[in-house]
């Protein structure tokens, strides 16, 4: 039935990406309609991003829950490598993070491994930093409540990170690590050590408590090979395996599988000015015909206009409403140049918001940090 | 003209060593009369340890040499990866700093790589930081100045070297290390990436101080493998590369080409207590004849007894009286019983001192560490 190629790595993702089979390929599960409730029942509240499936699979999340509802709250832990100005398809599990203490009054740890990016390509270690640094204000940025936040950068928090990441170390081999990444002899040590530095968040309040912590991981579904790895050894070191739970990519706005940080005209950065945003969305590739003309005669192809992409995984959280956006494109009511200065207006809203409450915490970002 | 076979590594040395073959194999240079006299004349003494040619080799002392008299100070880095209690051959390098520092006026870095066998071998993370506390203590009591000398364990101290390791291992790849070490793909990756934290206190001065610093490493020959693979990279990040100097390998109690922390009844840990190390002196390999009558008559080779190399790596700086001992056993009037007690009563006099030196300082240990 299949026949398209698609590879997902968290190097590169091509191809259409066929989530289904991805599931089978990672080993990990759907997310149904009865995970779904369960949540938004302990939550008290629906969550378009679960709704939707933008977050599709997961691991052990039933086990995260059952221990939830015995009481043995569980915490939750994400981050981003940064090797550029934020874009809007990072935000995805830090929204989805911010919910979640939000809705379930959890701790979250937000990892900037701003060594990561600078090990894997030609990005120098200090701009590394200051693009954690600006990617840290960005996070902060969204809402999170800084007494239940922890945010840290890899070169100022290896203090406390090393120590446990040579432990998990021990237990995956270079073979583990070539396998999983598609490395060579060619690659350098540090980026061979660096899934290690990735899994130590991921049991770093149990080893702060003294007793296990469940944990939650909220992920682009690329980042799953870290614990693919990782969460074995986690078990050998007498940790609970932490819970995943994958969101899909948002693409980019030429229909790219993955909006990537490193393709300017392909995506949008929340440093973007409201200039750049619209001339950017103006340029996206819709699901419509070549002219309006046709466009009104057939219709177009919601699940092909990135436009209604960006309104599903973030702009248009109200299900009506994206219900409508989708009517239009496919039953040819809606055009591409309202349809397109629609969202970029929207995006500029969201990034205007987004700046002010920058503006707001710039001075108090150190309450969030943790070094060490 | 040589057929012996030998090898040495970080992790192993087997048969007998020829230093000139090592030298040539790693590409070091021998120190010769007049590089002696040289360190003589800027130390205003003259140091057992060189002269007996114990430090044997190096790599660009004669550059760290011009540096220190155009003003250049250069600072002394060794270091010590526990794996069990101190041995007295573990001595040798600290020994040899201390001396440097005394004579002139160098700060000292000591790292202790906890986490480093614990990667390597079957000892957990915890015994082997508590042997690393343990070596600090050996080594502050070695009579160090607290003001010129720091002491770190790596899990303590990752919060300032882990950030300059992953500088250096962006330029080693595996196959590096592979060739260097004879690692395979069934090493993890915490062993993998481990050279590049030891190479992070060579420039860590440099670092600190925002200009670059020489820095001397005194090493046992088998470490400088390290440094061959480090080297290269600290230059393309526009540090010095550190100067060497090498020591050889003080013998294990039979005779083993290299005394070994692992072998109890081999070696003379600082931590044994005066009978067992009189038990285990009376056990060591001599190069006597199998009789008294017969020593007396053809006399022994000081070159393949323990008992003498003791002495000239260690427990007899005076070179008149070291020439008596090697005289006597060659010429069959030190006969071996005499010749053991004697070292016997020598060593557990030192380890007696040594003793009192960790009780008095014990409690300014703090003096010499440093966390970050």
């Amino acid at each position: 039935m299949e026949n398209n190629k698609f590879e997902v790595t968290p190097y590169e993702v091509t191809g259409k990406v066929d989530y289904e089979r991805l599931e089978k390929q990672f080993g990990i599960m759907p997310i149904d309609d009865a995970l779904v409730e369960r949540i938004e029942k302990l939550a008290g509240a629906s969550n378009f991003m679960l709704r939707r499936r933008i977050f599709f699979a997961h691991r052990d999340l039933d086990w995260l829950l059952d221990e939830y509802e015995k009481g043995n709250k569980f915490y939750v832990y994400t981050g981003i490598a940064p090797s550029n100005q934020m874009t809007i398809a990072q935000l995805i599990p830090f929204t989805f993070a911010k919910w979640l203490q939000d809705r379930l009054d959890v701790e979250v740890y937000i990892q900037i491994p701003d060594e990561e990016k600078a090990l894997a390509r030609d990005i120098d270690f200090d701009t590394a930093h200051a693009l954690g640094y600006a990617a840290a204000l960005d996070i902060a940025a969204l809402g999170f409540d800084s007494k239940k936040t922890k945010i840290f950068l890899d070169t100022e928090y290896a203090g406390v990170l090393y120590k446990q990441a040579v432990r998990v170390a021990k237990y995956i081999t270079f073979s583990m690590v070539k396998d999983a990444f598609g490395f060579t002899n060619k690659n350098n040590i540090g980026s061979i050590f660096y899934t290690s530095m990735q899994a130590a968040p991921a049991f770093l309040k149990s080893v702060e408590e003294g007793h296990n912590v469940p944990c939650l991981i909220p992920l682009g579904v690329d980042q799953d090979v870290h614990f693919r790895l990782s969460r074995d050894a986690l078990a050998k070191l007498g940790y609970y395996k932490p819970a995943i739970i994958h969101s899909k990519f948002l693409p980019g706005l030429s229909g790219a599988p993955k909006m990537s940080a490193h393709n300017a005209s392909d995506t949008i950065y929340l440093s973007d000015t409201p200039e750049v945003i619209e001339k950017k969305v103006m340029s996206a590739l819709t699901g419509q015909q070549a002219t309006a003309e046709l466009q009104r005669k057939y219709g177009g192809d919601p699940e092909k206009c990135v436009v209604c992409q960006y309104y599903k995984f973030f702009f248009e959280p109200d299900d009506a409403k994206l219900k409508a956006i989708f009517d239009g494109e496919r039953n040819g009511t809606l055009l591409a140049g309202e349809h397109k200065k629609d969202l970029a207006k929207r995006i500029i809203e969201f990034v205007e918001n987004h700046n002010r409450m920058k503006e707001k915490i710039k001075d108090r970002l150190d309450d969030f940090m943790v070094r060490g």
